[in-house]
Formats: C-alpha cells, structure tokens, sequence
C-alpha cells in the first residue's frame, strides 16, 4: 500500500484527550462539569449500541451524562416535553436526540425544540445557518466536524485544494461543503459536490486533491476514478455480503480500499477512519457547549 | 453577439406581474394586504434610494409598506426596540434593514433579532439553515432567489448541469451554491465554489455549463476563462472609471460582456440582469411570508 493511513482512532484518542484536559480545566477553575443528555425512543439495538458509547465516553472523559430511554409508542408531546426539561437543566449543557426517531414522531419538530445552544448534534437550522455564515462560535455537526479534525491532525491544509464531496445529505454532504469552503484556517477549499444527478462523476473525483466520499455505495470510488496522490476520507459505512466473513457480511466504506490505497497519498480505512471520530466531536462539542453557556473563554 | 441576452427587467417584471396577482387574490378571498417594513439608519444616498424603491415597487403591487428612517446616531437599543415592534405588528408580514448600517450597529444582532417569519431578506440564521437543509416552505435570499427565477424563466433546467460559482459571500455565493445543489425541481446541479484562495480559477470556468459571477472584480471574466455555449450569469456591479461616459464612469459586472457574450449561449447584462431581480424577489417573499404567517396555501 502506497498510501498513509490515516488512524481515526488515534486521533480520536488525541482528541478525547484535550477534551478530557478542557473538562479537568473547568471542574479546577470553573467547579463546573459538563453534561450532555442523549434521548433514545424506541428499542432499536443499533441506537442502543449508539446511545451506551456515548455514556460511557462521557464517563471516561468526566462528562456527566443522563440517557432517556423512552418506549417507542411516546408520543411527540411527551417527547417535547421533556426536551423542555432538559433546555431549563443547568446541568445539561448539550442534548441529543438519538436517529431514527420511530416513524410517528417528527424528527425535525423535535430538533427544533431543542434550545440551540445546546445542539452539540448542530442540527437545528439556527445552527446550520450559523454554520454556513461562517461563525466561529457555533458548533458544527459531529461527522463533517470529525473529517475536518481528520485532516487537520494529518497535517494535511485543504486551503487552495480542490475538495470533491460524493453526497449531498443534511448530515454530510452539504454541511461539508459548508465547512470546507469558509474563509478561514484549515478550510480555504475549493469546493464540488456531487450526488445521484451528477453527469460523469469521474470527470470530477479525478480532480479531487481531497476525494470525501458520502453517498452510502460500497466501493463506488475505484483507483481509476482517482489522481496519484489524492487525499481520500471515506465517510461511508456499508454492509456487503461476504460468506467467507463468520456473520456472513462485512462493512465496508464508499471507496474500494484496496486499490484506492495503491495511488492515494492519505486514505483512511473503514471501520477505524472517520467512524471513532464522531463520538470524539461529540464530546468535543458538549464541553463547548458547556463553555458557551457558562461564557467561559 | 451570439448569445441570448437574459432580459431581467422583463423577466423581473413577469413576476411583478404574478405577485401582484397574488396580493389581489389575498385581498379578494382573504381581506388581507401583505406588508413589508423597510427600516434605514442613517442617511447614505444610495440606501436611501434603494429604500424608496422598495417602497415605490410594493405600492405597485398592492403591497402596504412602511419605511422606518432613522438618524445616524440611533442606538443599537433603539433599532432593536423598533425591530421588536415589528415582529408584533400584524399588519407587516416583512421586515428589512437595509445594508449597510452605521458601524456602531452591530449587524447581526439586528438580523437575529427579526422574527424568522418575518426575515424576508432571509439574513437569519434560522432560514439561512432551514435553506441549506432544503425546506422549501421557507425564504430563499433576494439575489439568489433571482437568479434560479432567471434561469427557470429563461427554459434553463440546471439538473445535472455543472454550475460553477465566482465568491462565497454570505449573500450571494454560498447561498448559491445552497440553492443548485439540491435535490429539488430546478436544482440538481453537479455545483463548484470558486474564491480568492482558487489556484487556477480559468481550469473551473472552463469546465461550466452555467458559470454564476459575484466576486467584484469588473470585467474579470475573459472569453478564454469559458467554454463554448456557456450560460453566465453576471451578478457583479462594479463602478469603473470611464472618461468617455458623461459621469466620469460606468457599472460594469464581473464579466467581459463584449468577449464572453461571443461564447455564451446564455447571459445577463450588467445593468439590467440579475439587479431588478432582487426586488422582484423581496416582493415575492413578502408575498409568501404573508400567506404563511396567515397559513393560507
């Protein structure tokens, strides 16, 4: 393999550290401890695997954390009612709302009821505006956030180069063209987005200097698709079946490893590349959140 | 020239047209006249001229306008408070500041402080987010806005188009490139975002099927920055000196009118392309906060 890999887990784990540093910082000077609520409806077992690996990072980081596990025939108004709770608990400083909700309640109602301020998810419009205006002070979303954190802890400055995104979902896509194409340090990317209606999508991925790969296809992105020396984030997560694998699947991301790897410069693998990153911003978040409300600098 | 010039004043006027068939349908079935506030601090010539065509443009179409003058030295306090009285005034739908403010104002802080529903200009960061996210039951900014209504007006479908856009201004570029990448009628376009820290921008203008200008730099774009059959949209107004013209200078867009409308399928002229637009598309979304604050579909 050509490429470096580039290890979301070890940088997930530097990541952590600072966060667990910052929180250290603020129980000595401040006696404050930071607090993320995590709400999970229904009893669907990949959100609970989600909702348990939060606490327990919150745990080892000196988070508190509180999950709400709610039965899935909740109806929407006792679900806003106890976001309203946790936007009058001090002692809650972010609140999330594990995805998929069941399918009777609104999810975008519920994200709008979240107080802004303390969406460390930054998925209520407020904060994705803030986000796209380009104000430092806010949060950005978990993913987008970890893949910028990828490339920064790489050593690797998207400014001048030309970033291609496959996807353009709310949770990926278009928050990292947002956040690639701001003026400011570590962005400064020229940027294009791709998706489904996109004519020729090789025309474009064999100009990426940075290939971000979003779209949910196993393996789309094959080495002819790409230039020597691209930088690749594979952000896709995709079970393929595979009979020589024990469970009979394995997962795989948007972009054929193998190969891809063979003219990259940097390419991170899937499982272990952006995947062990979003809980790390997660956290990152909520101390910021922390910080915010209490106007901590 | 060989391209088709894209007449803005007759496209804008076209849509005048719509609205204010819309206003008197309101009035008609509703008993209801939408109402847009304008409100100006300080005396600047040019804003004051802006306002009072704002002004004269929703009497035409039968919308109520009030304009809010006020002097240069008016506190923050004192526009906020005005603001606040707005947002509880039935009778106006809309609210602007007209931009620039005196610099003792802080800009933001007056746009937050709009009720979103009320945001026409869709400046706050709640509409700017719920634009990004794609919900279309919300404002699209006035420039941008006109721009996509210049391309649907003209038969210009941009699915699957490669649109390439000039600057990243809060008020023009990105959300640009928010509004064609969608996944919507009308959008779908593969989108680039060029800017200052673009190595190579000739290499992207290229590449355009339809290239969107709004850097500020008369005239930057050349005839052999484009391909054949190109659709430019030209939203620059640059003031030039000019010897020749009585005034001492003429207003000339980002682009080499002359050169590139030799190229061009497509393209606006600068004065009289995406300029009328904007109001056309404040009326518009006046219009549209009326009918959704009264819930009328």
């Amino acid at each position: 393999m050509k490429a470096k890999l580039i290890d979301g887990k070890a940088v997930a784990e530097q990541i952590n550290g600072e966060t667990a540093a910052g929180v250290a910082r603020l129980k000595n000077e401040h006696k404050l401890q930071p607090g993320l609520a995590v709400v999970l409806i229904g009893d669907d077992p990949a959100s609970q695997t989600y909702v348990n690996m939060k606490s327990k990072k919150s745990a080892e980081l000196g988070i508190h954390s509180e999950k709400r596990i709610l039965p899935k025939e909740t109806t929407q108004q006792e679900v806003l009612s106890i976001i309203e709770e946790l936007n009058n608990d001090k002692r809650i400083n972010g609140i999330l709302v594990q995805s998929p909700p069941p399918p009777h309640i609104d999810e975008d109602a519920i994200i709008n009821a979240i107080r802004p301020e303390k969406d460390v998810d930054c998925f209520h419009p407020e904060n994705v505006g803030r986000m796209l205006n380009g104000e430092e002070d806010g949060f950005m979303p978990c993913t987008p956030y970890g893949v910028m954190m990828l490339l920064k802890y790489s050593g690797i400055n998207p400014d001048g180069k030309h970033a291609v995104i496959l996807g353009r979902s709310n949770i990926v896509g278009k928050p990292m063209m947002a956040l690639l194409v701001q003026k400011t340090k570590g962005a400064n990317a020229t940027v294009t987005v791709c998706h489904s209606r996109t004519q020729n999508i090789a025309h474009y991925t064999k100009q990426a200097d940075i290939l971000i790969a979003a779209i949910g296809k196993p393996e789309f992105v094959k080495a002819d698709m790409v230039k020597e020396g691209v930088i690749v984030i594979d952000v896709g997560m995709n079970r393929v079946k595979d009979a020589s694998h024990p469970k009979g699947f394995r997962n795989t991301g948007d972009v054929d490893f193998k190969n891809v790897s063979e003219k990259a410069s940097y390419i991170t693998p899937v499982p272990g590349g952006v995947g062990p990153m979003t809980i790390a911003t997660l956290m990152r978040n909520t101390l910021k959140a922390c910080m915010i409300q209490n106007k901590i600098r």
